[in-house]
Formats: structure tokens, sequence, C-alpha cells
């Protein structure tokens, strides 16, 4: 393996935010260490690492305070630069956290007029999504919190949200957008505690919305990995549900502030699992880096960050395909799975064969003293991670 | 307030597990501290600190090896001393954790005849919840994880829970037993990884059921904090959603072994936050404890432990009257949720209203200029739960 | 107790950063909310709400490249403001981190030249501290750490840690400064990991410095509690070595992003522990709050949240009071600590007592049998912090 | 290097204790899965698999309430048994956890005679492990600490466990024993704080003992890991402060419950950096490995575990020879530390040049300008982990 090349290829579909190389590194404690990088020249430096794609925040694009020619004439230069690279723009979303009008939530904000905004302000951004392109319009509600309980009652905060998204789906399709909105979750930071904490909560949201079909969800591995959950079971379940509109890959401690690290580079054994879980179920949609470069950078080093990201994806899917191939792991598998003809069926319900299933007798010693070899199985896998099988 | 008699009543409706009064200390360091206690002489133990009602794993009153005829007597036992003590039975639920057959899980375990049992064990714990008279039967799917990743792809794990859930509805509606399932999440510990780790997750699993109209939640406050996450956000979804079937108080600090404490002893503002929810929206289910004694406590100190729990929670009631009636608190309420009346309307969506919306000039400067006076209102909130105002 | 009127006094030595009042709520996420607070301005804010003395670092009163002469006009306002408002400078610190040049650390960086600059810049903020009269000078190692262990072995790191120390002991020792050392734990934020990550690990550094004797520790609340660790014990252990110079109160919810929250407002059982620690030994240094008000708030919210913090340190104190003076607590206290005469002693060691204890015979049943009523105890400190008792 | 035979040799010091392939998988919410394995047994397993020694606590071996003849059968026994099979004793440690007369800690705990009795058990296992040959003692305080704060000042909690170890320390001198003292630390579980959380608050508390000589520490990879910290970083200390008398390896998710993992088996690439520099310093102690097999394992899967430890030790070990060899990692590193021949020095410290380096022009801006190639480095080692280097 070795020897292989782990090129980024545009099937790969790799794409990365604007904001993520044009990352200027700044951060609780410290000031930006990089200059400006206009997007042009992100375009530029993504097109020459290998992207695929990109993706944007409105105001990555056009400046929060921009005249309308003003912007005009940003999408136009960025649309002729995309297009000149070779670059797709597969999502767009809005901030709805930067500016200190959020600071108190934009959706779920207290005062009404914040929230009439913040409405305003996505309407604006899913029009210039469509004008270059997007599919996927990606919501995260960053500032959607609270560090009191008591400015707002919690059931509260969830119909507000509620009303804003009715809304925008109702926009999206009057509008004739093609859409698929995908909520992003995250457990805290920047407020103390933010609603919708995890995918799970905004999978079950989305059941309450108004037009669900084209309503889905954007797991971040940060995002989840920070509340120590597990990423892949997240998408997992998102992906069952038929919801995983999108991703963001990146890396994360638990039980940490928003490490956003390059892809596979804090746990490279949990990366594993998630690409396979992605490549096994034929997952088609955009592989999203939603990460920066350390602060110890400059753009040479952002461009080896974002190689960083795609090649250690590679890699991973590589190690994915060997995992599957092995002989001896699936024959751990296939015998750890074994059906037993006797057993009495559960499936569909029956009355007589649940009357079957509540009498039948299990010996449950002997079906507790197997060994389940999933020590072998797990050292065989990490065999195969280190790359000494 | 002091002078005040935070005595149990009925009404209150205050419960304990059989398994939390009568918990003997284990621990994964140390053996049982105190004597076994049966579950007549646990009923007994209740009504004397004041409960209103008892709720068992099937294990916790019919071991797991009675015959027939021995389950039949300890359940005759057992409801002539509840109703002897006045207490009720409002929930039961299945042991799917103990027993080493359970060790990979029980509906998601590899083995197929460990799923079946699994069933067929949770079909005989409903007839005895049935019989003891429980409405609400809790499922928490304690074993129903991994260690590692190899062993099992997610998503078939949740398609095996999906199975069972869907079986355990027909059974309980062909029985024509009065049950509410209530599902209850946790992230880890005993598996590395649960499957459905928050309530979000259960929500969202719920929409996809057969029958979702008998299925809901049943949040914990020890195991949404063990991930640091906001408790009163899990239920306050849950309420919102209607899933509200029950839930389990006690105390636990974030990032750490479930610690089942008693309830309000980790953190009193949190609790507080919690029984206000709970009491601002009417909840009428059972207050449920789920948590145990210190090792360091004989049956006394256990006594002890039951009366702190209701008696914390009363104390937080009483204190969640006193802020909801607290003019200044009211007034900064009032002030930050103000309407303007020269505001564009955003519901119900309509084209010319979105028009109109998306055009309007909003002073973004003058919105995020006003203090919003959180600080001064979580003061008052301090000053009211410290009993100085 | 509601009637009592709790206004911080000089006597109760409050102090807070000039950054944390003029803090400008700046975060990962989102601009500043509030305009810039000049020191003098901060100084009569904190005269206004009723501290008693003022800290900084460096560049909060210097900015960073201003000449000499700026630096001696700013310092001259400064002081005579500081006089004006009967506010003292008990401590001084210097800004290792917010720089550029800090990106890869400052005393363990791998450039051996910001190394030297940053021993320099030291050297001159503690020029300064002296000239505003500091007797402590506090180091907090924010940049001290990494993303990835490649770049540097971390034993390295420990070695240029010490020789940096050590030179600036000598520093103060030559000028004669009448300085103490209080060197600031942290885990990781903003770096990845942060050397010397807890109190205990600086505790145990310090003794393989040259002068140890001038050298203690700062702990902070939010600091100890990122990692869930107990910030009660960590000052137990500073202050029974001697090396409690100084602290940082503030409120933190475990395993999140540093939050600098109001003091005890995130959870005042912890804090009332904390607060009782300190009066119970006589900790007689400044009570530094090292905090800031949420972002919600404007320059009247500032104050709220730092009359908050003095408030609520005062009622805990009082409580404390209180706890001590309470006669059912010291009799559950006194019969668990009871000494039997029975006993063979172990102290001092002696052969023969030493052959002696190794043959007595303890009756390990009767020991482990008595209920130790520490339900009891914590309901009583709960009942105490809630105002019901 | 996967061609490699990555066979454990007795000059590679690996250990294992008895409690861990002995450990029956009992937990929290589960019972044992395992039969009882007998020490012999267990020394037998251990030598098949490749284990250099075995380490034991006083009761792993010697049941509690054994007689003295009990006991010196057992020894007999264990000692033939591991000479037969060619294992080495090079620790012991006592149990003061798993029995309830420790439920209130042990050199800790209120009562004074538990505290007496916890020394004379301590005692008689300092015995018994010399006369297997055990050089290391270790002590691991499970039970010192608290639910509640309110039932002992920590300070106080310090002076006890001081006064314990000054005993003990005086117990080995007097008796001639060649012991060291490796003192662990662990945050949190079984109590839900438990006194010197970390190994750097353990390395603070020697440096007050009347024999700091003879005690060093015992860093725990799960132990420190499940407060987020780092191992290596804690590990490095130690090693620098000359006290690394011993380790404990296994693998842990942060911010949980004490998982004890396959050694790598949680996030291979810190284990790899801890591998890296125990072999980067010449640790010459024994590589123990405090873990144990999943519990979904018989005997064989047991087998699996250990042999999966000591492989991945291995693994990483040949990747740590390999990165030092890597000439594009050195080439980065040598880069990054440059010396410049025109900086002032800071050592040692004479006031001439303190003089010149407080007045020193350095150039801030072109010192932060270079890019530090952090991004480049950390994904060559990615590249070594996975083999694809």
């Amino acid at each position: 393996m070795a020897q292989q090349n782990f090129q980024p290829r545009p099937q790969d579909k790799f794409t990365f935010g604007l904001w993520t190389v044009a990352n200027r590194g700044r951060d609780p404690f410290g000031d930006a260490v990089r200059d400006t990088l206009a997007p042009v020249e992100a375009v530029k430096l993504l097109a020459e690492v290998g992207a695929y794609g990109v993706n944007f925040h409105d105001n990555d694009l056009v400046p929060i305070d921009a005249t309308p020619s003003e912007r005009d004439t940003i999408v136009r230069e960025f649309k002729k630069a995309c297009d000149e690279s070779g670059l797709n723009v597969p999502m767009a979303t809005v901030n709805l956290f930067y500016d200190p009008v959020f600071r108190d939530g934009a959706f779920t904000a207290n005062d009404p007029a914040v929230r009439a905004y913040a409405v305003q302000k996505t309407m604006q951004a899913m029009d210039l999504g469509a004008e270059c392109g997007a599919k996927i319009f990606v919501l995260w509600g960053g500032r959607e919190g609270v560090e009191t309980e008591a400015c707002r009652r919690p059931d509260e905060a969830i119909k507000r949200l509620r009303e804003a998204l009715n809304y925008l789906c109702e926009y999206a399709l009057d509008k004739g957008y093609d859409y698929k909105f995908a909520l992003e979750a995250k457990p805290n930071e920047p407020r103390a505690d933010i609603y919708m904490p995890t995918t799970g909560a905004y999978l079950a949201f989305i059941a309450t919305l108004d037009h669900p079909e084209i309503v889905g969800v954007n797991p971040e591995v940060a995002h989840e990995q920070m509340s120590g959950l597990n990423m892949t079971h997240a998408v997992a379940q998102a992906w069952e549900a038929g919801k995983l509109f999108h991703l963001d890959l990146n890396d994360q401690v638990p039980g940490r502030y928003d490490q956003d690290l390059r892809f596979g580079s804090a746990n490279p054994k949990a990366a594993f699992f998630l690409v396979k879980f992605l490549e096994d179920v034929g997952y088609e949609g955009a592989r999203h880096f939603d990460a920066h470069a350390y602060r110890t950078e400059d753009y040479q080093g952002v461009k080896d960050f974002a190689r960083g990201c795609m090649r250690t994806y590679l890699i991973l899917k590589e190690k994915a395909r060997q995992w599957n191939e092995d002989a001896d792991i699936q024959a751990l598998l296939a015998e750890m799975n074994e059906e037993r003809n006797e057993l009495p069926r559960f499936k569909p319900y029956a009355k007589d064969g649940a009357a079957a299933l509540r009498s039948y007798h299990f010996d449950r010693a002997a079906l507790a003293a197997k060994g389940l070899q999933y020590e072998k199985l797990d050292q065989l896998t990490i065999d195969i991670l280190l790359g000494v099988r």
C-alpha cells in the first residue's frame, strides 16, 4: 500500500469551506496569524491541492455590509474563478453567529426583530447559494442557546426554531430552489448550551416540521466528539433514516473546545470506522472538510493541511477495502452472526408465534459461554490500520 | 421558607425503583456494603419515607431462575405489601444487562438466539408489570453497544432495535396492555459506546417505528449530563414533542462514570431549572428517582438519601413558584421579549410577506446595542436559589 | 439571612483583572459586542462596584507597540486613577499568548529567539508591575503546548520552562523586587494540550526550581474544572504546601471550552466548599475574579456581573459560618472521627510499635458495619445552601 | 514492516497484573462472565503468551481471610509456578479498595481504626511482595476521596496520606526491603473525587515526604486520559524529575468511566507518542499492562487481548525507530529549532546579560511570519503510523 498514490480525484467529492483554508488562526486568546485570503485566492488554492468543490457562508464571500453592486461583482468573480478552476459549489450556508446582533441567538433570540432579521439574512443567503449552484443549504445555529436558563423556556426556543425552519422551507419551495437543508448540531461553544446539541436531537426535530422531506442533517465529527459521542453512530442513524444530506469531516479530542483538526489526525481509528461506514453504504454526497490548519502555519502549511485531510481519507478508504476483503475478518463476522434453524422467529408479529417464542426454552448458560473473539477482531483491525497485515 | 415543611405527599408522585433503595453499593472496585433488602422490605422502607410508588426490573422482584410458582408467590406478596403500604406501581422495566448472556447486547446482539431471548424476556417482564398495574414500560438498552466498531455495522444495530420494538409494541397491543413504552438513552457505560446515546436519538428513532403513538422517552439526569448535555433541554424537546412519558431524577457531574447521586446534590442550580420546567409545563407523570445512597451508608442512610431526594425536589418547586412570582424577574423577561409593531411578520408564509421581509431594513447596530440584563437575571435566580431574596 | 446586606468591603480583598471588566465579548465565532473600555475607565467601574483592587497583563495597560514615553504617560494616568479611586494593584502578569509571535509557545517555543523575546517581555512586565506596587506576579503559559506531539519532546519543554523561570527569579532577586511568582495551570485551549495542565503539575515543577521559596501557584476554578477536577482539592494541596500565593475565581461546567462565568453561577455547591475552605484556613490573599460578563451585556451588565461575583462570595461565606456553627453538623463530624483508645498508634515510627500494629487484630466487619451518615450530612449542607435551615 | 514478527521477548519487560488476565468481567451493571482463574493458572497463561513478569495485589494472590498457613502454601505454589514458567515478579501492591471496610477511604478514612488497619494491611502486603522478589511497591488510593466535601477537610486528607506514607517508608527501610514506592493517581471512580487526582499532584506530594528518594509515581494511561489529560506529558514530567518508577499501559477514551482497554486500541496515535517517549529516553522499567479483555471474551480471548497489548507496543516501537530515522522529519525538526548567533543569551543569569537582553530589539513580525510546517510534520507521522511511508 505504501507505494500507492493517494491523490484526490473529482469523483472523491472532496470539498472545503471558504472559511477553512481562509481561516486566519484567530482564537479566544490570540490574534490572527495569517493574512486575509480573498475568496478567489482560496478557490485557486483549493484547485491547486485537488479539491472537488468549495462551500461558503454568505459573509465568507460577500461582506455583511456590501452594497448590491459590490455583491454582484464579488459573485461574478467568484463564479468565474470556480469555473476556471473546475471547482463546484455543492453547499452554501448562512452566518448567523458572528455579528453582535446574534449575541442572544438568531431564530431563537428573545427580540422578535432579531428573529425576523435572521430569517431575512437566511433568505438572502439562500438566494446567493442558489445563484452559485448549491444544492445543499446547511444551517448551524451556533448562537441558538443560553448561558443562563433563566432567559427563555427551552420549549419556546424549539417552537421558534420550528417556525423559522418552516418558513424557510416554504421560501425554498416558493422560489423553486432545488435545496435540501442540512441541520448541524453542536452541544456548546460559543454558547454555554446550544439547543439541538446532537445529530439525534435534530433528526427528532425534523420529524416535527411541515416539510421534513427536504430537511436532513449535517453531522460534524468535532461536534459529536466534543460530547464524547460516537460520530459513526450519529452518521449511521442519519443514514438509516435517509437523512444524511451532508457531513463535516475534521477531528477532535473529546471533552474540549472545538478543535476542527485535520481529518484523522487526533484519532485515526475512529476516523477509519467513519470512512468505512460511508464507503460501505455508498454515501454519494460530498466529503466536506470543516477544519483548519494549526496557527503555526503559513499558507504553505494550509495546503499541507488540506492535502493531509484528503490523503488520510483515501488511505483509510483503501484500508476499509482491505478490511472487507480480509478472509480471517469475514470468517469471524460470519461465525458470530450465525443463524440457528431451531429458533422461533419473531418477525412478523403473530399471536401464535408470540406464544411460541414466549414459551421457548433458551439455554442461557450455553449462549453466554462462547467467546466472541472481538479482541482478536479488533487487533486484526489495528494491524490493518497500522499497515502490518 | 425555612419554616415550611417539605414533606412528600401522594400528589407529588414521587417514586423509586426497587433497585435504588435496595442497591447494595457494589461498584467496579468494591464489594457490596449493605445486606440484601427483600422487595417487601424495600416497599416498607419506601412507604415509611413517604414515597407514592415503586418501580422494578423483572429481576429486582423475581429472580431470573425462579420457577413459575415461586414467581407467583413473590408477586402475590409484593402486591400485598404495596396494597398495605399504599404504594402504587406506575412503571416496570426489564433487565437486559446483568446476565452474561447479554454481554454483546440484547436486541442488537450478533447472536440471533440472544436477540430472541431478549424479546422473550421482555414479553415476560411486560406480563409481570401489567399484573402489578404498571402503565409505563421503560426500556434501557444498557448493553446495546460496542467496545469495537468492528463487530457490527451501526445501521444494522438500529434495524435490529426497531425490529424488536415493533414486535413488542404488537405484543402490548395484542395483549390489550395499557402500556406506554419509555425509551431511556445513555451514551456509555457499561459499553464503550451505547447505541441511541441521547434522548434526542431515541426521539428520532421513535418516529421510524410502526406504532410511534405508544412509544416515548425516559430521560435521565445522569445519562444526559455524563456527556455534558443539558438535561432540561432534553426534557423540553421530549415534552414539546408529546413524548415525555417518564423521567429519571438523580444527579451527576459531567464527564464521569454514572454516579446516580441524590437528586440536586451535585448541582442544585441545574436541578432547579429542571424542576421549574416540569412544574411550569404541568408534567403529570411520576417524579421517579433513579439514584442510590453512597456506599458509606447503612439502611438508615438509605432513608436519609430517599428523603433528601424528595425534600430537595419540593424546596426547588417552591423556589420555582417564587421565581415565577418575582416582579423584578418578570419585568426583565417582559422587556427582553417586547414585540415591535413595525416589524414585518413571517408567519404564516406568504409570497408577498416574504418579499416584504426580504427587503425590510433592519438597523443591525441598534438591535445589537441594547444590554439584555441576563447577568442581573441570573443573579436574581442565584439569590432565590440560595434563599437570600 | 435574606435581610443582610452582602456589600463588598476593602477587607474582603476582592480584585478583578483589567481584562475581565474590559472584556469585549469576542469569541471564536463572534466579534466584539462592547466598545473598548480604557484602563482608567475600568478602574472607575471597579471602584464604583466596590472592588478592592485591580490586576493587569502588561498589554492590558500598555499596548505592545507603545513607545517609552507613551508607556510612562499611561502608567502615570493609571496610577493616578487607582489612587483617586482607592484601588490597589496586588498582582501583575504578562501576556505571552495574544501576539502571533507566540503561536508555538513562549518559554517553550522551538525558536530560540521567541524564547528569548518571551523572557525579555516578562522582565519588562515585571518592571511595570513593580512600578504599580504589585507583589504577586502571575505566569500563565497559555501557548506552552502542542497540537502535535511531533514538534517537540515534552521533557525538553519542561527544561525550557525551568530555564526561563530560574532566570526570571534571578531577575526579581537582582532587582530587589518583592515579588512572589504564582504559576497558573490550564489543560488545553488555546493549545490542544498545554504543558503543566494542573495545579498539581506546577506544584511538582516548583520543587525543581532554583528558588522555590518565591514561587507558588495561582489555581483557577475554570482551569481545574475544565478537566473535571476538583478545584477545592487543588487549592487545598497548594495551601497545605504553603504555595497558595493567589487564585482565580470564576465558574465552569466540566468538559467544555473555557467559560470564565460569574463566580458561583454554574455550580453554587462547588463554590460553597471552595469559599468555606478559604475562610476556614484563613487565606489572606486577594479573592481575584478572572471572569467576564456574558456577551449579551452592555457595561451596565458588566457591573451586574462584577457585583454578582462579590455578592455570591459573601453569601457563601456567611453560609460557611452558619455551617461551622451548626450543632447537628458538628455532632455528625465528631462522631465519624472518634478516636478509640485501644488502637495501636502508628506515629512516630518505631520498630516495636510497627510490630504491634502489624499483629493487632482488627474487627474488619465491625468497622464496616456502621453507617457514616454522609447522606444526612450532605443534605444538611444542601439545606443551608438553599436557605431552608 | 508487515513481514516482521512482533513477538515479545524477555528484554521487552512486558508484565501484567494477576488481576488483568484473571479479570472476570464484572461491571456495575453486570455479573462475571468468566470463571475464576487461579493465580497459578494465570501465571501459566502469561507465560504462554510471552510475558516477562506478573504483578499482584495482596488479595489477588492471598484471600483476605486466609490463615497464615494457607497464605504460605499459596505463596509457595505461586513462586514455584513463576519459577517453572520463567516469570518475574517486579511489582506488588495492596488492595485498599475492595473490602467494605474501606468505603470511606483507607489512609484518609475518618475512622482512625480504618486508617490503622490500612497501614497494617499495607505492611503485610509489603512483606508478601518482598517475599516474591518485588522491587516496586505500587500504591493506588482508589477509595481516598469523597462523594461529599462535607465529610472531611481536603488538607486534613493530605496530612493523613503523608502520615501513612512516611510510616510505610520507615517500615520499608527498617525491614531492609529494597523497595521503591510508586504512587498511582486517578481523578474519580470509584469515588466522586479522589484525592491526588493526577500524576502531577502526586509528584508534588512526594516532595513533602520524609523519604522522597524512595517514592515515585506509577502513571496510568486510562487514569490521565479520563480527565482528558495527556499521558505522555505526565510521563515526561515524571521521567524528567527522576520519578518514573513504574507505569500502567492500557487505553481509554477521555471523559468516561475507567475502561482499561487493550493498549493502543482506543487511540493508536496517542499510544505511539507514549511508546516513542519511553524508547527515546531509555526507560528501563517494566512495561506493565493494567487492562483487561472485553466481557465478550472467554480465556482464549483473554490471550488474544494480552498478545495484542504486547504486539501493538512492539509495532509502535518499530514505528518510533522509523520516525527517528526519517530524514524528512529530522530536517523539519532541525529547521524549526535553529539557533541564531546574534541572540543575547539568558543562561546563566548575569546582571549585564539581563540588561542586554532587556534592551535587545526583536523583530516580532519577522519571528511570527515563518510557517513552522507542523501540519506537514504531523501528516508524515500519520503516514508512518498507518504504514504508508
